[in-house]
């Protein structure tokens, strides 16, 4: 048991003791990030399907990718076939990354008639800051743009 | 040594064996969260403060408030003076419990005469993925809405 819990533990130890450090020192550097914003608008009967493969695309992106920081999606309250994204990226070349993935490439393949209009728009971050709903107690992280 | 390590080692152990659950489970409830956007125009002699005491108040409400969970603020690349929020409270009573909040009131203030026009855009969840900075080895972590 002892000899089972060893690795675990100091893996653990390690984790809590990252989490503590990055409470301490306030906002961590967000690098050279790449954040965007995306507008679309969805055929009206295609909403749900659309929805649904957009979501398992974030998920796959977000877990297998690590450039791939977050993926946020909503859509609108009083006219729910428009969409917004929030993108952020690691860098650009963890952006050219995942558009070019296999889970992205399905995406694309399987949303391009679902999809009426797409506007990307780049922008600076301000700041990026997150309860961590991974660890049990859940713990504030900002991230901020190079100074 | 060992007494003092002992209930850091259970927690860091706790925090891990959390992590790995939300990953095994995929995606985690949202619960009732109230999710939205905001977009701002902000007076561009005023820019550079507005940013500032915009993120002093992101940073204070995430890391204070338990029902504060994401609070994300960039402005656009083509045009900076031009912001956009996207706001995530646990459920409507976080988010009226901010609003009264000392630091969100002092934001207020301090920005009333920096505001060229605010537009709040309730929104519905799609998925919210984000990778935990918190911890040594990042993981994903999604939040879909009740089903």
């Amino acid at each position: 048991m002892k000899l089972l819990l060893a690795p675990l533990t100091a893996l653990s130890l390690a984790i809590c003791i990252a989490s503590a450090t990055a409470r301490e020192q306030g906002n961590l550097d967000l690098g050279p990030a790449m954040v965007r914003m995306a507008e679309l608008e969805i055929e009206p009967a295609q909403l749900d399907a659309y929805k649904a493969i957009l979501a398992a695309e974030q998920a796959t992106s977000v877990r297998l990718e690590p450039g791939v920081l977050m993926l946020h999606s909503v859509s609108i309250a009083d006219d729910p076939t428009k969409i917004r994204l929030l993108e952020v990226y690691a860098n650009k070349s963890a952006y050219e990354s995942h558009v070019r993935s296999p889970h992205f490439l399905k995406y694309k393949a399987l949303t391009a008639n679902m999809v009426r209009s797409l506007r990307l728009i780049d922008t600076d971050p301000i700041l990026l800051c997150s309860k961590t709903m991974a660890t049990r107690v859940p713990q504030a992280v900002c991230l901020s743009p190079t100074k």
